[in-house]
């Protein structure tokens, strides 16, 4: 049916892998998804039945076709590979925003949009140079959650802070000015985070409310997917208490 | 020199890949290191120096031999490897644990293990079937801090149990009794996380204090790093202002 080859990035399709993965995809962007292709060896389940189900519902063509994962799963244990559309809804200016600038690692992305979507901030931003959201390789780190929340790319942080004016900027840096627990934020609140290997560049140190998270000596820096999970924990903490 | 092989966790020795990660070896555990290897394509830098200036004054052998490159590192961009003796210090009883029950990703332990250190929590309990904590891809992901942990595993949690009576266990679980932010972490803590897949079995319900981190329903769980690291922060800051 469809046709299906190796992924990159300039396509205008992707490719969810494993049924976790297939059932996200299928519950929040039904609309976006061109068919389903199941193993021969895939065997009744629960998953399975789920899935079978929700394509019914929204006339999606469900396939068997090996060829297919030969193609694009290779060695990881896969069963159910959905083709989608790259869609996403606009980024809200309402609500709070968490930005990546220039991340690189796929599945560090991943796992930070499963952490933004558990504490209730879903607006992304990634400043480019930056990793593929829809790479299937984020898709499946994200477990699913890149479709619970919307994106936007921008290629300098200058043209994000243009087109949101109104939000209030916290960079992480590991010399940030306050530490977070000494932190209130804002409701209205972008949490900004830098690369992997390089973390902002200094001149975020001017820009909003400089933020650091505290820890010993023996280390340079905490891991990026875990710098950015304590953030959201605190900032997500805050502002649920403010509106109890 | 040293015979070089593929590694295997019933080896004695292991590697440690990279420039940033033989550095925290040399300067932490000089003792254990048997030699030092670089590549021909090493170009001179600070932290050749540095390396070279470490094993001059512990008197570890270096040498340029590209052919363990081949046999070690593959197509990771790697220019410099150490080989070191699998050793470790004991695991006190005075200080806090932290508990991996069935970690199986090396990845996701190399990097509790960075954040670990950072929050000042350098013990660490393993319950089988677990990771091999000198895999050269934990070491990796550690950046190096797996030389500033001690670590003991363990066949059951009954028998680290018997073994530490006096620690007070802090077990996450997505249903855990009390929310993280309102438990008070008693400074002999041990903080036990599950496996990735699976978590904590039930029974850790009835152990302890069950802590739950709580999340938006959009999400089935947090990503195993990141609610380790919320769970490092949270005590960390605890027993940091206890201290004051």
């Amino acid at each position: 049916m469809i046709p299906v080859k190796k992924y990159s990035k300039n396509d205008g399709d992707s490719y969810a892998l494993g049924a976790t993965v297939c059932i996200e995809l299928l519950k929040n962007r039904p609309a976006s998804v061109r068919g389903v292709f199941f193993h021969s060896e895939l065997v009744q389940s629960d998953a399975r039945d789920l899935v079978e189900k929700l394509c019914r519902e929204s006339g999606i063509p469900v396939e068997i076709n090996d060829k297919v994962f030969r193609i694009l799963s290779q060695k990881e244990n896969c069963y159910m590979i959905a083709v989608f559309e790259k869609t996403t809804d606009p980024v809200s200016a309402e609500r709070p925003h968490i930005v990546l600038v220039q991340p690189s690692n796929a599945g560090n992305l991943g796992t930070i949009i499963r952490t933004a979507a558990g504490f209730n901030v879903p607006d992304l931003i990634l400043i480019r140079p930056a990793a593929d959201i829809f790479d299937p390789k984020v898709v499946r780190a994200s477990m699913g959650a890149v479709f619970l929340i919307c994106h936007r790319y921008f290629d300098s942080f200058e043209s994000y802070a243009e087109a949101f004016p109104y939000k209030v900027f916290y960079p992480f840096m590991l010399d940030g000015s306050t530490d977070i627990r000494d932190t209130v934020f804002d409701k209205n609140f972008a949490l900004i985070f830098g690369n992997e290997a390089t973390g902002l560049p200094t001149e975020f140190a001017t820009i909003g409310h400089p933020v650091r998270i505290s820890h010993t000596a023996s280390i340079d820096s905490l891991n990026l997917p875990v710098a950015a999970g304590i953030g959201l924990y605190e900032a997500f903490g805050q502002i649920r208490k403010q509106s109890l």
